[in-house]
């Protein structure tokens, strides 16, 4: 089976996160992970563009067969959380624009994927990523250990049963 | 003082609404007006890039000079102002990179600068839209009606007062 890129986004308006895995014959590696940051000098549509920029950037060095983002989270902060649909509308347009293979997945579908248990912990998430990749300590920040997260789960799931488009 | 475009926007997924305004010598004048619609039908980054498409097309036909959006206005359903914030921020950015002069206006400024009135119906808001406007009738549907309004707001805010970007 030849490789597979993988790309996992962690949506986020301030700081989104990213994770290449490869996956060949069900082995996987990481290939990159990290973040794209938006200063928050700049103003809201500005920082909106640098998004787009800063993924068409992964996007293109990259060259990712799928692309696997995180569902929006609607916390307690409905401030940031408007925020960070704002950003993700303009993730998952300029993603689809280059990959139609595109996927998204819950934090409980995460959770299940990597644990087998939809109440773990972030600190478990973090230790299954690291162990699964073989890396050796965990990725940081957050932000990119979530998006390898997600690139994982969709790489798993992937394996065990049929893919599906974002609805 | 030569005749300036103004292109007013109604986010929305389903539905964008659309006012376009000239204004000459303090005159307003109404250009044109209407919605993008994106099909349920079509998958959910579909519809997002449906969003981005047709609002380059209205800027490429109208070429406004300054373009005003309506602020998010949150409402009981959550979900559906999930997906209004994913559409606005395709907006915003798409916006932005062909029209630096972006601004945008809350229900509440709206109100104020076309009836004097914050708690103004929608109603009002319509009747003064069609007035201003010098139209034969109230300009339908409501989505785009509420484009010509906030294009308006603009046009009145401009005139008044100093211009400020989106944050």
């Amino acid at each position: 089976m030849p490789s597979m890129i993988i790309l996992g986004i962690d949506p986020g308006f301030a700081t989104i996160g990213y994770g290449v895995i490869s996956v060949e014959n069900g082995k996987v590696r990481a290939v990159d992970y990290g973040v794209i940051k938006t200063p928050k000098e700049n103003t809201f549509p500005e920082r909106l563009v640098m998004i787009e920029k800063g993924v068409n950037l992964l996007i293109d060095k990259f060259l990712p067969d799928e692309i696997a983002l995180e569902e929006l989270f609607f916390n307690t902060n409905i401030t940031t959380g408007i925020n960070v649909a704002h950003a993700r509308g303009v993730i998952v347009s300029t993603c689809y624009k280059k990959c139609q293979r595109l996927f998204e997945y819950t934090p409980l579908q995460i959770k299940q994927a990597l644990t087998g248990y939809g109440r773990a912990e972030k600190k478990q998430i973090q230790a299954m990523t690291t162990s699964l990749l073989g890396l050796a300590k965990l990725p940081r920040p957050d932000d990119a250990a979530d998006a390898l997260a997600v690139a994982l789960t969709h790489a798993n799931t992937n394996r065990f049963s049929s893919s599906f488009g974002i609805k």
